[in-house]
């Protein structure tokens, strides 16, 4: 298999005590075994890039936190963030249509949540990642 | 306020019926001071930004989902998802150097954990929310 004859070749120019590479061959297939069983289909690791990707902009994560505490209208969210009502619409217009928030309008004006308790989840854990 | 006049033209100019944006200025002053009272730092904006950008690659969510499953050797996860290991090398120094995984040398070889379990729950709930 190629990789693995290549996975050797890197080995042997791995400089000596470097975090980076096994100094030699060490493959435990019952692990690679176990990975390859569960790997990801492209279509959900593309997905999976995609939405972190997404998430991989400041005042787009501030919008996610900041609605992380509740409803809030468009208008509330331009206001709490001093960025302008158009920015903030076209993050939302982004982030709605990878279903990370959901809008519904009320009379002449439109709320927004986070879309589930996997989004609130996402910047909650980020954030404490991030804070540590 | 700046931002607020800017709120109140921008929704002037709305589309009728559309969600990205209020028909007429409905700032919520209660919900716009709690959201500021606990505004993200730029800081940790940043950061957090940062780490899901981070997070915004195909290789990278596939070796972290594959590390969400135990440690692996670098010739383990270059075998498992069949790239080469001086990629997956590049990939996790980029990986370690932001805490998302953590090293350990064994004799010549080097392990991979992911650094918390704050790592583990964002690729765990990413996954879940792209599989919905």
């Amino acid at each position: 298999m190629e990789h693995m004859s290549g996975c050797s070749d890197d080995l042997v120019s791995a400089e000596a005590g470097s975090l980076d590479a096994c100094e030699r061959p060490c493959i435990h297939h019952d692990r690679v075994d176990k990975v390859r069983g569960v790997l990801l289909a492209d279509a959900a690791a593309d997905g999976l890039a995609e939405i972190f990707s997404l998430l991989g902009d400041r005042t787009r994560v501030r919008i996610l936190h900041a609605l992380s505490l509740g409803e809030l209208c468009v208008c509330d969210i331009s206001a709490a963030l001093g960025v302008s009502a158009s920015a903030i619409s076209h993050q939302l217009r982004l982030l709605r249509t990878a279903k990370l928030v959901r809008a519904r309008k009320e009379g002449k004006n439109v709320f927004y949540v986070l879309d589930d308790g996997h989004v609130h989840s996402l910047i909650a854990q980020g954030l404490e990642h991030v804070l540590e």
